[in-house]
């Protein structure tokens, strides 16, 4: 059977997605650095819509800090550890012709800068001239920005030097209010990742080995992608005074008394998109769920310069739709006038994920029906409607996000296995992959068992008491074992 | 009498701009860097709301290229030139601790990279894969992205080393359509500039001393500020193939012929929320046309920790109001229940330029009034009324627009003065200010006359035959001459 995607999923996953991910992203010439192409950035603003309405309903305020950070702002952190930081280190503010005519660096700065890698550096001294008094909390700010973290080794939208994301900061008179905000922006993120990308994630706190250095507690969202492997989709932390002593950021309270504020901060980016492909993606191409597709219907004239009259009725159509709603918007739709064959056209619009394809040519006109295909059923099946049911369009979209969230989350349930000891859990990622879930004790250092085969702790959840499969003890806890991203 | 802002416009409006600014930004810790702060920010995202709705209908896409550049991307650019481009150079990928402990610079790269002062150089060549063929084109792409230009003497909005802007590119097959397309983005600037940000620009071409490098053809938008110095809010460039040459970017017309295609770009910045404050601003602070306005209506509880009721009040009159719609979306309403002194809460918003304030205090409720006020009337001016008349509140917001506009307008044509001759040009500088239109001939060197005074031709207009007052030579066009910024 012909696939759009050579190789298939299958046959070479990583290949796979290289071929599929190409519709939304490329390379830039600069290694490390990415394109985001405008198929790509549509889907890209559609989340951004999503995230920013929920930050902004949960009482946010974007701003921007700069881009550039002074080295001396990291020296704090970097005082009493072992530092190193791949980054865009900044050294020179001009560029000139040399007598040979090459350009090189001129005026070298005093004072080397760097591109900011997370901005936490950044913010906590801008934010402590911001806050005096109890009046002034809580605060919270988000910002959509770029950053910067020097890689090497490259993958679309998984791995890249630069990268687009959300990064919330937010400042807590009490302990409880900025653990209960780290919670509530996890919930706002699993709310989207289950209703708006079709994501099934599996929520929970990281181990202390993994979490983001200078955060309490660290809540993530793990996606099970299609090969088996993990991938953090976004992570939500409690910074507890450990921010705010570094920056100095404190109040008065009502007694005038001097105090540390607590702090949460909060991500995801254009890795996103990357999970996107790899969870919901076929051998055809993309699956894109309904409510982030840049067209939720595409309608493509079959040999439309044959028959003017095919191309009104096609417009026809898109006009009805365009006046429905779909999830509180008017449907998008778009017509393909392209002048392409009408198979090509097709291929394209399967490897772009479209929800659903409607086509229409000269013969089908004569008896008044058209194709409707939805990207979500093979793309062999055809229904034959011989007048347009609006509706039933508009509940296909819907049915197309259910199909979508349903495999993703069936995928998950059937890719999750549970054992009894530490053998098992390493005999089992020999010949498999997937998730998986065991008792476990945080803190004992178990992960040396895990790093050698590639495994690590994703997350942690509760359990009612169990022994640790690695050292025996009694816990609490489950630990989420995978291979990730 | 009192005003919220020291020193006054009249003293040193420099002085009275950076204090003016201040409500919406402040410098970063890097030397040339800014920080919008959530309410400036505000105004931008309704800025870029409004353009970026007019670049879709205008079928623009948008995108993300990359923030780093090869520097090599700008040899064929420096090649035949003098070059010197103020700009950050990214030496190196590391940051780490040296035996004193200090953060230094490590791996340096083979090929040092920059960050983009403008994207043409990194656009270009990713375009050239995009495009094969006429069916290609027209291709219109945008992004909203943050470039960096070194600059050592900053001020916050209207010179800094980083900024954020929107910059558009398109492709064409036919050059005439470039041409066209120049224009059509010029006339949505101004469109926006009249009607979103009450300004009253003087549009016209740059002569050819000002022009882009590498621009056919540059589109102005002159804005002229309070102080009488003239501002550039945007500018749209018809590029001709000068670009495509440089990046061969091609494509093959119906005969299969290759042909380079014709391009624009144009751009506006944070730049414009600088010319916002520096057009409406008064001794007070902001002014802020209302539809960019975070809150448009700002309720006042006065003394409301003595009156639940107050509260209350204030409430349900913010609900009616943002059951109303202005400018095609709900009113924009903040009841402000902050705890401070009335008297302080009232200068805060009357420095942060809120359109309408509302006042309710336990008297005025006793009497069932309100005090509404408008920012760009006196402040002492209140107008009670004895019911909400919720569609005069609207009509109101909708006044405070056309006063902006006009005041604009006005002080725009009563700053624009006209002589017969250059000596009264100079002379005329030497004591005043504001534009200054005199027949001039483009292209003859008349700019070297203008540069010791500090002057510069802003635009040119078209007019019916007059001699140039530089050269004597007729010429169909009038030259705008002001200082600006």
């Amino acid at each position: 059977m012909r696939t759009a995607i050579t190789p298939t999923r299958a046959e070479h996953f990583s290949d796979w997605y290289h071929a599929a991910v190409l519709e939304l992203a490329q390379h830039g010439d600069v290694a490390g650095s990415q394109v985001i192409k405008p198929y790509g950035f549509a889907v890209w603003e559609r989340v951004q819509q999503y995230l920013d309405a929920e930050f902004k309903r949960t009482g946010h305020h974007n701003f921007y800090a700069p881009l550039l950070m002074n080295i001396s702002a990291l020296e704090q952190e970097a005082k009493h550890m072992d530092f190193a930081q791949e980054c865009a280190v900044v050294t020179h503010s001009r560029l000139v012709k040399d007598p040979d005519g090459n350009l090189v660096p001129d005026r070298p700065l005093t004072n080397p800068v760097i591109i900011r890698p997370t901005s936490e550096a950044i913010i906590g001294p801008i934010v402590k001239g911001w806050i005096q008094s109890h009046r002034d909390l809580p605060m919270k700010l988000n910002q959509w920005a770029n950053v910067v973290r020097w890689e090497m080794r490259t993958r679309l939208f998984l791995r890249s030097s630069e990268f687009l994301w959300q990064e919330g900061h937010t400042f807590h008179a009490a302990k409880e209010e900025a653990e209960q905000h780290a919670k509530e922006m996890l919930a706002v993120y699993e709310d989207i990742f289950v209703d708006v990308l079709a994501f099934s994630p599996l929520v929970g706190e990281k181990p202390e080995y993994e979490r983001f250095a200078g955060a309490d507690q660290t809540h993530t969202l793990e996606l099970l992608m299609q090969d088996g492997r993990a991938l953090q989709g976004g992570t939500s932390h409690n910074l507890g005074q450990n921010f705010s002593k570094a920056y100095e950021v404190q109040y008065s309270d009502q007694t005038g008394q001097l105090t540390h504020t607590f702090g949460t901060s909060f991500g995801v980016t254009t890795r996103l998109i990357g999970a996107l492909v790899m969870t919901h993606g076929d051998d055809d191409g993309l699956r894109l769920p309904p409510k982030i597709a840049p067209h939720q219907v595409v309608i493509l004239p079959i040999n439309a310069h044959q028959s003017e009259a095919v191309l009104e009725k096609c417009q026809a159509i898109a006009d009805q739709l365009s006046q429905m709603q779909y999830a509180g918007a008017p449907v998008r739709v778009h017509v393909d006038t392209r002048d392409m064959r009408g198979g090509e056209k097709s291929w394209d619009w399967i490897k772009k994920g479209v929800p659903i394809r409607i086509e229409i040519g000269p013969r089908d006109l004569e008896q008044d029906v058209m194709m409707v295909m939805a990207r979500h059923q093979a793309h062999k099946q055809k229904t034959k409607v011989s007048s347009l049911e609006v509706a039933s369009v508009v509940t296909m979209i819907d049915s197309v996000h259910k199909a979508l969230y349903d495999s993703a989350q069936k995928k998950r349930e059937e890719d999750t296995h549970q054992y009894e000891n530490a053998k098992e859990v390493i005999d089992h990622f020999n010949s498999s992959s997937g998730f998986v879930v065991v008792p476990y004790l945080d803190g004992k250092g178990s992960e040396a068992q895990l790093k050698p085969h590639g495994l690590s702790v994703r997350c942690l959840r509760p359990c009612s008491q169990a022994k640790c499969v690695f050292t025996g003890e009694n816990t609490l806890t489950l630990a989420v074992i995978a291979k990730a991203y």
